[in-house]
Protein backbone atom coordinates (compact mmCIF):
# COMPACT_ATOMS: atom_id res chain seq x y z
CA UNK A 1 0.00 0.00 0.00
CA UNK A 2 1.44 3.53 -0.80
CA UNK A 3 1.90 5.80 1.87
CA UNK A 4 -1.41 8.37 2.23
CA UNK A 5 -1.81 11.36 3.27
CA UNK A 6 -5.16 13.00 4.05
CA UNK A 7 -4.95 16.82 2.34
CA UNK A 8 -8.66 18.59 3.11
CA UNK A 9 -8.48 21.16 0.44
CA UNK A 10 -7.04 19.08 -1.84
CA UNK A 11 -6.91 20.52 -5.50
CA UNK A 12 -6.65 18.01 -7.99
CA UNK A 13 -5.75 20.05 -10.99
CA UNK A 14 -2.65 21.68 -8.71
CA UNK A 15 1.03 20.95 -9.89
CA UNK A 16 1.99 21.46 -6.42
CA UNK A 17 0.29 21.37 -3.28
CA UNK A 18 1.62 21.47 -0.30
CA UNK A 19 0.66 18.78 2.40
CA UNK A 20 -0.86 20.60 6.20
CA UNK A 21 2.04 20.38 9.07
CA UNK A 22 1.20 17.19 10.50
CA UNK A 23 0.79 15.59 7.13
CA UNK A 24 4.00 16.73 5.92
CA UNK A 25 5.86 16.17 9.40
CA UNK A 26 5.10 12.01 8.71
CA UNK A 27 6.34 12.35 5.48
CA UNK A 28 9.63 13.94 6.04
CA UNK A 29 10.22 12.97 9.25
CA UNK A 30 8.95 9.49 9.75
CA UNK A 31 8.50 7.92 6.13
CA UNK A 32 11.85 10.07 5.16
CA UNK A 33 10.15 10.10 1.56
CA UNK A 34 12.13 12.08 -1.23
CA UNK A 35 10.80 13.82 -4.36
CA UNK A 36 9.03 11.38 -6.97
CA UNK A 37 7.96 9.08 -4.11
CA UNK A 38 5.08 7.93 -5.23
CA UNK A 39 1.98 8.37 -2.84
CA UNK A 40 -2.15 8.82 -2.20
CA UNK A 41 -3.53 11.73 -1.21
CA UNK A 42 -7.55 12.44 -0.03
CA UNK A 43 -9.52 14.66 0.54
CA UNK A 44 -11.81 13.28 3.70
CA UNK A 45 -15.25 13.98 1.55
CA UNK A 46 -14.12 10.70 -0.67
CA UNK A 47 -11.51 12.26 -3.47
CA UNK A 48 -8.54 9.63 -3.99
CA UNK A 49 -5.34 10.37 -6.01
CA UNK A 50 -2.38 8.73 -6.40
CA UNK A 51 0.14 11.57 -6.57
CA UNK A 52 3.73 12.22 -6.68
CA UNK A 53 5.94 14.18 -4.09
CA UNK A 54 7.22 16.92 -5.98
CA UNK A 55 8.57 19.05 -3.19
CA UNK A 56 10.53 18.24 0.56
CA UNK A 57 11.44 20.97 2.68
CA UNK A 58 12.99 20.35 6.35
CA UNK A 59 8.97 20.50 7.54
CA UNK A 60 7.35 20.64 4.58
CA UNK A 61 6.41 18.48 1.50
CA UNK A 62 4.57 19.15 -1.62
CA UNK A 63 2.30 16.68 -3.99
CA UNK A 64 1.27 16.64 -7.38
CA UNK A 65 -2.07 14.38 -7.82
CA UNK A 66 -1.70 12.41 -10.95
CA UNK A 67 -4.65 10.22 -11.61
CA UNK A 68 -8.21 9.41 -9.48
CA UNK A 69 -7.65 6.05 -7.44
CA UNK A 70 -10.56 3.97 -5.94
CA UNK A 71 -11.09 4.20 -2.66
CA UNK A 72 -12.36 1.20 -0.38
CA UNK A 73 -16.34 1.42 -0.68
CA UNK A 74 -18.71 3.68 1.12
CA UNK A 75 -21.55 2.47 3.02
CA UNK A 76 -25.02 3.29 1.07
CA UNK A 77 -26.45 4.49 3.77
CA UNK A 78 -25.22 6.60 6.67
CA UNK A 79 -24.85 5.30 9.81
CA UNK A 80 -23.81 7.49 12.63
CA UNK A 81 -22.52 6.15 15.99
CA UNK A 82 -23.90 8.03 18.94
CA UNK A 83 -21.77 6.72 21.58
CA UNK A 84 -22.04 7.24 25.48
CA UNK A 85 -18.19 8.65 26.31
CA UNK A 86 -15.75 5.73 27.36
CA UNK A 87 -12.72 5.62 29.41
CA UNK A 88 -9.24 6.97 27.59
CA UNK A 89 -8.27 4.21 25.60
CA UNK A 90 -11.24 2.92 24.82
CA UNK A 91 -13.06 5.24 23.09
CA UNK A 92 -10.37 5.79 21.11
CA UNK A 93 -10.42 2.13 19.62
CA UNK A 94 -14.34 2.49 19.17
CA UNK A 95 -13.47 5.95 17.26
CA UNK A 96 -11.11 3.51 15.34
CA UNK A 97 -13.33 0.84 14.76
CA UNK A 98 -16.22 2.80 13.95
CA UNK A 99 -14.55 4.71 11.16
CA UNK A 100 -13.15 1.46 9.70
CA UNK A 101 -16.38 -0.54 9.66
CA UNK A 102 -18.02 2.71 7.33
CA UNK A 103 -19.62 4.72 9.95
CA UNK A 104 -20.69 8.22 8.31
CA UNK A 105 -20.42 9.86 11.63
CA UNK A 106 -19.55 9.75 15.57
CA UNK A 107 -21.40 11.79 18.46
CA UNK A 108 -20.21 11.58 21.60
CA UNK A 109 -22.46 11.42 24.46
CA UNK A 110 -22.18 11.76 28.14
CA UNK A 111 -25.37 10.10 30.24
CA UNK A 112 -25.96 9.55 33.83
CA UNK A 113 -23.47 6.58 34.05
CA UNK A 114 -21.01 7.67 32.17
CA UNK A 115 -17.67 8.14 33.95
CA UNK A 116 -16.36 11.44 32.63
CA UNK A 117 -18.34 14.38 32.83
CA UNK A 118 -19.22 17.27 29.65
CA UNK A 119 -16.67 19.65 31.16
CA UNK A 120 -13.48 16.90 31.23
CA UNK A 121 -14.42 15.98 28.02
CA UNK A 122 -14.46 19.39 26.29
CA UNK A 123 -11.28 20.84 28.55
CA UNK A 124 -9.19 17.69 27.44
CA UNK A 125 -9.79 18.52 24.03
CA UNK A 126 -11.05 14.72 23.35
CA UNK A 127 -13.03 15.92 20.62
CA UNK A 128 -9.84 17.15 18.42
CA UNK A 129 -7.71 13.87 19.30
CA UNK A 130 -10.42 11.59 18.49
CA UNK A 131 -11.03 13.38 14.86
CA UNK A 132 -7.41 12.70 14.26
CA UNK A 133 -7.86 9.24 15.06
CA UNK A 134 -10.16 9.26 12.38
CA UNK A 135 -8.25 10.46 10.14
CA UNK A 136 -5.86 7.89 10.59
CA UNK A 137 -8.22 5.29 11.18
CA UNK A 138 -9.36 6.39 7.60
CA UNK A 139 -5.83 6.07 6.19
CA UNK A 140 -5.65 2.20 7.92
CA UNK A 141 -8.69 0.95 6.31
CA UNK A 142 -8.68 2.81 3.01
CA UNK A 143 -11.62 4.82 3.22
CA UNK A 144 -11.23 8.48 1.41
CA UNK A 145 -14.09 9.75 3.82
CA UNK A 146 -12.99 11.07 7.13
CA UNK A 147 -16.00 10.86 9.41
CA UNK A 148 -16.84 13.71 11.63
CA UNK A 149 -16.44 13.55 15.64
CA UNK A 150 -19.06 15.82 16.40
CA UNK A 151 -19.19 17.93 19.96
CA UNK A 152 -20.22 16.36 23.29
CA UNK A 153 -23.40 16.53 24.48
CA UNK A 154 -25.28 15.76 27.18
CA UNK A 155 -27.62 12.24 26.34
CA UNK A 156 -31.19 14.41 26.54
CA UNK A 157 -29.64 17.13 24.28
CA UNK A 158 -28.78 14.80 21.69
CA UNK A 159 -32.14 13.32 21.85
CA UNK A 160 -34.51 16.53 22.04
CA UNK A 161 -33.16 17.65 18.42
CA UNK A 162 -34.76 15.83 15.70
CA UNK A 163 -32.45 13.14 13.19
CA UNK A 164 -33.22 12.24 9.41
CA UNK A 165 -33.86 8.32 9.35
CA UNK A 166 -34.15 5.96 12.35
CA UNK A 167 -32.79 6.08 15.71
CA UNK A 168 -31.86 2.70 17.28
CA UNK A 169 -30.41 2.24 20.97
CA UNK A 170 -28.78 -0.49 22.01
CA UNK A 171 -29.87 -2.83 25.26
CA UNK A 172 -28.72 -5.16 27.49
CA UNK A 173 -29.65 -8.77 27.60
CA UNK A 174 -31.63 -7.87 30.82
CA UNK A 175 -33.35 -4.98 29.45
CA UNK A 176 -35.68 -7.03 27.10
CA UNK A 177 -38.32 -4.88 27.78
CA UNK A 178 -41.56 -4.17 25.69
CA UNK A 179 -40.74 -3.78 22.02
CA UNK A 180 -36.74 -4.75 22.11
CA UNK A 181 -36.07 -5.95 18.69
CA UNK A 182 -33.67 -8.07 17.66
CA UNK A 183 -31.05 -6.66 14.83
CA UNK A 184 -32.77 -8.87 11.87
CA UNK A 185 -35.83 -7.23 13.15
CA UNK A 186 -34.80 -3.99 12.18
CA UNK A 187 -35.41 -2.71 8.43
CA UNK A 188 -32.66 -0.79 6.05
CA UNK A 189 -33.27 2.67 6.66
CA UNK A 190 -31.90 5.60 4.28
CA UNK A 191 -30.09 6.38 7.45
CA UNK A 192 -29.53 5.92 10.99
CA UNK A 193 -28.26 6.77 14.22
CA UNK A 194 -26.96 3.75 16.12
CA UNK A 195 -26.60 4.71 20.31
CA UNK A 196 -25.10 2.62 22.27
CA UNK A 197 -24.12 3.40 26.09
CA UNK A 198 -21.16 3.85 28.28
CA UNK A 199 -19.56 1.23 30.74
CA UNK A 200 -22.77 1.31 33.32
CA UNK A 201 -25.48 1.51 30.43
CA UNK A 202 -27.87 3.79 30.19
CA UNK A 203 -30.42 4.34 33.20
CA UNK A 204 -34.19 3.45 33.12
CA UNK A 205 -35.19 7.26 32.60
CA UNK A 206 -32.53 7.68 29.83
CA UNK A 207 -34.55 4.28 28.01
CA UNK A 208 -37.87 5.83 28.41
CA UNK A 209 -36.68 9.15 27.40
CA UNK A 210 -34.86 7.50 23.75
CA UNK A 211 -37.84 5.56 22.91
CA UNK A 212 -40.34 8.68 24.09
CA UNK A 213 -37.69 10.82 21.25
CA UNK A 214 -38.71 7.73 18.84
CA UNK A 215 -35.55 5.17 18.91
CA UNK A 216 -36.11 1.37 18.54
CA UNK A 217 -34.52 -0.66 21.40
CA UNK A 218 -32.27 -3.30 20.18
CA UNK A 219 -30.61 -6.23 21.68
CA UNK A 220 -27.34 -7.46 20.55
CA UNK A 221 -28.23 -10.60 21.80
CA UNK A 222 -28.07 -12.62 25.25
CA UNK A 223 -24.53 -12.37 26.25
CA UNK A 224 -23.51 -9.63 27.77
CA UNK A 225 -20.96 -7.40 26.13
CA UNK A 226 -17.72 -5.67 27.04
CA UNK A 227 -18.56 -1.48 26.53
CA UNK A 228 -15.73 -1.12 24.37
CA UNK A 229 -17.02 -4.24 22.08
CA UNK A 230 -20.61 -3.23 21.93
CA UNK A 231 -20.33 -0.39 19.07
CA UNK A 232 -18.59 -2.85 16.99
CA UNK A 233 -20.81 -5.57 17.71
CA UNK A 234 -23.91 -3.31 17.10
CA UNK A 235 -22.71 -1.77 13.81
CA UNK A 236 -21.05 -4.97 12.33
CA UNK A 237 -24.82 -6.74 13.21
CA UNK A 238 -27.11 -4.30 11.90
CA UNK A 239 -24.67 -3.75 8.32
CA UNK A 240 -24.45 -7.30 7.59
CA UNK A 241 -27.96 -7.59 8.43
CA UNK A 242 -28.66 -4.58 6.00
CA UNK A 243 -26.18 -6.38 3.43
CA UNK A 244 -23.83 -3.66 3.75
CA UNK A 245 -20.67 -5.07 5.74
CA UNK B 1 -25.49 -9.78 39.72
CA UNK B 2 -24.04 -11.91 41.58
CA UNK B 3 -20.46 -12.85 41.67
CA UNK B 4 -19.57 -15.84 39.72
CA UNK B 5 -17.28 -18.59 40.10
CA UNK B 6 -15.78 -21.01 38.23
CA UNK B 7 -16.03 -24.85 40.04
CA UNK B 8 -14.93 -27.00 37.27
CA UNK B 9 -15.91 -30.54 39.31
CA UNK B 10 -18.89 -28.91 40.33
CA UNK B 11 -21.13 -31.53 42.01
CA UNK B 12 -24.44 -29.76 43.05
CA UNK B 13 -25.80 -31.84 45.29
CA UNK B 14 -22.98 -31.39 47.84
CA UNK B 15 -23.70 -29.25 51.23
CA UNK B 16 -20.46 -28.06 51.00
CA UNK B 17 -17.81 -27.57 48.07
CA UNK B 18 -14.66 -25.62 48.66
CA UNK B 19 -13.51 -23.26 45.06
CA UNK B 20 -10.43 -24.14 43.78
CA UNK B 21 -7.63 -22.04 45.32
CA UNK B 22 -7.84 -19.33 43.24
CA UNK B 23 -11.27 -18.63 42.58
CA UNK B 24 -11.09 -19.01 46.55
CA UNK B 25 -8.53 -16.09 46.91
CA UNK B 26 -10.72 -13.96 44.53
CA UNK B 27 -13.73 -14.38 46.83
CA UNK B 28 -11.76 -13.81 50.39
CA UNK B 29 -9.34 -11.35 49.82
CA UNK B 30 -10.76 -9.46 46.55
CA UNK B 31 -14.33 -9.79 47.49
CA UNK B 32 -14.90 -10.12 50.80
CA UNK B 33 -17.80 -12.11 51.27
CA UNK B 34 -18.51 -14.15 54.38
CA UNK B 35 -20.68 -16.69 55.50
CA UNK B 36 -23.99 -16.26 54.20
CA UNK B 37 -23.34 -14.31 50.59
CA UNK B 38 -24.98 -14.95 47.83
CA UNK B 39 -23.37 -16.31 44.87
CA UNK B 40 -23.11 -18.18 41.17
CA UNK B 41 -20.79 -21.26 40.38
CA UNK B 42 -20.90 -23.00 37.15
CA UNK B 43 -19.02 -26.04 36.21
CA UNK B 44 -17.85 -24.49 32.58
CA UNK B 45 -20.36 -26.67 30.80
CA UNK B 46 -23.44 -25.02 30.80
CA UNK B 47 -24.78 -25.71 34.46
CA UNK B 48 -25.00 -22.33 36.56
CA UNK B 49 -25.85 -22.85 40.10
CA UNK B 50 -27.30 -19.97 42.83
CA UNK B 51 -25.18 -21.23 45.67
CA UNK B 52 -24.66 -19.88 49.54
CA UNK B 53 -20.94 -19.49 50.83
CA UNK B 54 -20.99 -21.42 53.76
CA UNK B 55 -17.00 -21.65 54.82
CA UNK B 56 -14.36 -18.83 54.46
CA UNK B 57 -11.08 -19.18 55.87
CA UNK B 58 -8.16 -17.37 55.30
CA UNK B 59 -6.94 -18.44 52.00
CA UNK B 60 -10.20 -20.94 51.03
CA UNK B 61 -14.14 -21.02 50.73
CA UNK B 62 -17.17 -23.81 50.65
CA UNK B 63 -20.36 -23.13 48.88
CA UNK B 64 -23.47 -24.85 49.11
CA UNK B 65 -25.68 -25.26 45.48
CA UNK B 66 -29.12 -24.05 46.28
CA UNK B 67 -30.94 -24.31 42.96
CA UNK B 68 -30.14 -24.11 39.32
CA UNK B 69 -30.10 -20.70 37.64
CA UNK B 70 -30.04 -19.85 33.84
CA UNK B 71 -27.24 -18.52 32.14
CA UNK B 72 -26.87 -16.60 29.16
CA UNK B 73 -27.89 -18.54 25.99
CA UNK B 74 -25.73 -20.44 24.03
CA UNK B 75 -25.57 -20.45 20.28
CA UNK B 76 -26.92 -23.11 18.81
CA UNK B 77 -24.55 -24.16 15.94
CA UNK B 78 -20.69 -24.97 17.89
CA UNK B 79 -18.17 -22.35 16.05
CA UNK B 80 -14.88 -22.42 16.83
CA UNK B 81 -12.13 -19.37 15.95
CA UNK B 82 -9.25 -20.55 14.75
CA UNK B 83 -6.89 -17.20 15.24
CA UNK B 84 -3.33 -16.80 14.05
CA UNK B 85 -1.74 -15.74 17.30
CA UNK B 86 -1.64 -11.67 17.50
CA UNK B 87 0.70 -9.47 19.79
CA UNK B 88 0.08 -9.84 23.18
CA UNK B 89 -2.42 -7.63 24.44
CA UNK B 90 -4.26 -7.80 21.19
CA UNK B 91 -4.50 -11.76 21.86
CA UNK B 92 -6.29 -11.00 25.26
CA UNK B 93 -8.94 -9.03 23.85
CA UNK B 94 -9.75 -11.51 21.13
CA UNK B 95 -10.13 -14.43 23.31
CA UNK B 96 -12.20 -11.75 25.11
CA UNK B 97 -14.34 -11.29 22.63
CA UNK B 98 -14.86 -14.80 21.16
CA UNK B 99 -16.15 -15.74 24.25
CA UNK B 100 -18.46 -12.99 24.87
CA UNK B 101 -20.04 -13.51 21.09
CA UNK B 102 -20.48 -17.26 22.22
CA UNK B 103 -17.75 -18.95 20.52
CA UNK B 104 -17.31 -22.69 21.26
CA UNK B 105 -13.78 -22.78 21.24
CA UNK B 106 -10.18 -21.01 20.35
CA UNK B 107 -7.48 -22.92 18.21
CA UNK B 108 -4.38 -20.83 18.21
CA UNK B 109 -2.22 -21.04 15.18
CA UNK B 110 1.16 -19.50 13.74
CA UNK B 111 1.46 -18.96 10.59
CA UNK B 112 3.78 -17.54 7.99
CA UNK B 113 3.37 -13.75 8.95
CA UNK B 114 2.91 -14.69 12.79
CA UNK B 115 5.26 -12.21 14.50
CA UNK B 116 5.68 -14.39 17.22
CA UNK B 117 7.45 -18.11 17.00
CA UNK B 118 5.39 -21.33 18.28
CA UNK B 119 8.06 -21.68 20.48
CA UNK B 120 7.81 -18.81 22.11
CA UNK B 121 4.03 -19.13 22.75
CA UNK B 122 4.80 -22.51 24.25
CA UNK B 123 7.22 -21.40 26.21
CA UNK B 124 5.38 -18.41 27.78
CA UNK B 125 2.74 -20.57 29.18
CA UNK B 126 0.13 -18.21 26.89
CA UNK B 127 -2.39 -20.63 26.15
CA UNK B 128 -2.94 -21.37 30.07
CA UNK B 129 -2.87 -17.35 30.53
CA UNK B 130 -5.58 -17.28 27.34
CA UNK B 131 -8.27 -20.26 29.29
CA UNK B 132 -7.86 -18.08 32.59
CA UNK B 133 -9.20 -15.15 30.43
CA UNK B 134 -11.43 -17.52 28.77
CA UNK B 135 -12.91 -17.87 31.86
CA UNK B 136 -13.53 -14.73 33.25
CA UNK B 137 -14.80 -13.43 30.11
CA UNK B 138 -17.37 -16.25 31.16
CA UNK B 139 -18.06 -14.77 34.66
CA UNK B 140 -18.34 -11.23 32.49
CA UNK B 141 -21.33 -11.96 30.13
CA UNK B 142 -22.78 -14.27 31.78
CA UNK B 143 -21.96 -17.86 30.03
CA UNK B 144 -21.73 -21.13 32.22
CA UNK B 145 -19.54 -22.54 29.41
CA UNK B 146 -16.14 -22.07 29.53
CA UNK B 147 -14.55 -22.33 25.93
CA UNK B 148 -11.23 -24.45 25.41
CA UNK B 149 -8.31 -22.84 24.54
CA UNK B 150 -6.34 -25.25 21.88
CA UNK B 151 -2.85 -25.89 22.35
CA UNK B 152 -0.96 -23.73 19.56
CA UNK B 153 0.04 -25.22 15.97
CA UNK B 154 1.57 -24.50 13.05
CA UNK B 155 -1.29 -23.60 10.19
CA UNK B 156 -0.64 -26.35 8.24
CA UNK B 157 -0.69 -29.07 11.37
CA UNK B 158 -4.60 -27.52 11.83
CA UNK B 159 -5.11 -27.56 8.34
CA UNK B 160 -4.00 -31.14 7.50
CA UNK B 161 -6.80 -33.01 10.39
CA UNK B 162 -10.23 -32.72 9.03
CA UNK B 163 -12.90 -31.10 10.44
CA UNK B 164 -16.85 -31.34 11.39
CA UNK B 165 -18.52 -29.02 9.61
CA UNK B 166 -17.82 -26.23 7.44
CA UNK B 167 -14.42 -24.52 7.31
CA UNK B 168 -13.83 -20.69 6.57
CA UNK B 169 -10.81 -18.52 6.09
CA UNK B 170 -11.70 -14.77 6.05
CA UNK B 171 -9.45 -13.00 3.48
CA UNK B 172 -8.72 -9.15 2.96
CA UNK B 173 -10.51 -7.00 0.79
CA UNK B 174 -7.83 -6.91 -2.01
CA UNK B 175 -7.94 -10.84 -1.57
CA UNK B 176 -10.86 -10.95 -3.99
CA UNK B 177 -10.12 -13.73 -5.91
CA UNK B 178 -12.25 -17.05 -7.13
CA UNK B 179 -14.92 -18.25 -4.89
CA UNK B 180 -14.45 -15.63 -2.26
CA UNK B 181 -18.02 -15.33 -0.82
CA UNK B 182 -19.88 -12.37 1.18
CA UNK B 183 -20.66 -13.43 4.99
CA UNK B 184 -24.43 -13.28 3.40
CA UNK B 185 -23.84 -15.78 0.80
CA UNK B 186 -22.48 -18.86 3.59
CA UNK B 187 -25.41 -20.95 4.21
CA UNK B 188 -25.70 -21.66 8.11
CA UNK B 189 -23.38 -25.05 9.03
CA UNK B 190 -23.87 -27.57 11.69
CA UNK B 191 -20.87 -26.07 13.17
CA UNK B 192 -18.21 -24.23 11.72
CA UNK B 193 -14.37 -23.25 11.79
CA UNK B 194 -13.72 -19.29 11.52
CA UNK B 195 -10.19 -19.15 10.47
CA UNK B 196 -8.42 -15.31 10.83
CA UNK B 197 -5.31 -14.31 10.22
CA UNK B 198 -2.30 -12.27 12.20
CA UNK B 199 -1.29 -8.89 11.79
CA UNK B 200 0.09 -9.29 8.34
CA UNK B 201 -2.60 -11.38 6.76
CA UNK B 202 -1.88 -14.92 4.71
CA UNK B 203 0.45 -15.24 2.34
CA UNK B 204 -0.67 -16.71 -1.02
CA UNK B 205 1.01 -20.57 -0.33
CA UNK B 206 -1.32 -20.53 2.56
CA UNK B 207 -4.51 -19.52 1.36
CA UNK B 208 -4.09 -22.08 -1.35
CA UNK B 209 -3.65 -24.59 1.21
CA UNK B 210 -6.92 -23.59 3.39
CA UNK B 211 -8.98 -23.62 0.20
CA UNK B 212 -7.43 -27.37 -0.67
CA UNK B 213 -8.11 -28.39 2.85
CA UNK B 214 -11.92 -27.41 1.77
CA UNK B 215 -12.03 -23.55 3.56
CA UNK B 216 -14.43 -21.51 1.90
CA UNK B 217 -12.90 -18.22 1.75
CA UNK B 218 -15.21 -15.53 2.83
CA UNK B 219 -14.74 -11.51 2.79
CA UNK B 220 -15.70 -9.36 5.91
CA UNK B 221 -16.32 -5.84 3.12
CA UNK B 222 -14.29 -3.75 1.56
CA UNK B 223 -12.60 -1.90 4.16
CA UNK B 224 -9.74 -2.71 5.73
CA UNK B 225 -10.01 -4.43 9.32
CA UNK B 226 -7.52 -4.29 12.34
CA UNK B 227 -6.34 -7.34 12.91
CA UNK B 228 -7.71 -7.42 16.65
CA UNK B 229 -11.08 -6.40 15.37
CA UNK B 230 -11.60 -9.15 12.59
CA UNK B 231 -12.38 -12.08 14.77
CA UNK B 232 -14.72 -9.89 16.45
CA UNK B 233 -16.62 -8.21 12.86
CA UNK B 234 -16.15 -11.98 11.53
CA UNK B 235 -18.40 -13.75 14.28
CA UNK B 236 -20.73 -11.35 15.29
CA UNK B 237 -21.00 -11.09 10.97
CA UNK B 238 -21.55 -14.57 10.76
CA UNK B 239 -23.61 -15.42 13.69
CA UNK B 240 -26.49 -12.26 12.60
CA UNK B 241 -26.21 -13.56 9.17
CA UNK B 242 -27.16 -17.18 10.81
CA UNK B 243 -29.91 -15.32 12.96
CA UNK B 244 -27.67 -16.67 15.95
CA UNK B 245 -26.24 -13.12 17.75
Amino acid sequence: MRPRFYVPDLDATAACMSLPDDEAAHLVRVLRLGTGAEVEVFDGRGGLWLAEVVEVGKRSASVRPIARATPAPEVALAVTLVIGVLKADKMDDVVRDAVMLGAAGIMPVVSERSEISLSTVDKSQRVARWQRIAVSSAKQCGRAVVPAVGAARLLAAYLAEPVDGVRLICVEPSGTGDGVRSVQAVAKPTSAHVIVGPEGGWSPAELEAAMRSGAVPVSLGGRTLRADAAPLVALTALLTSWGEL
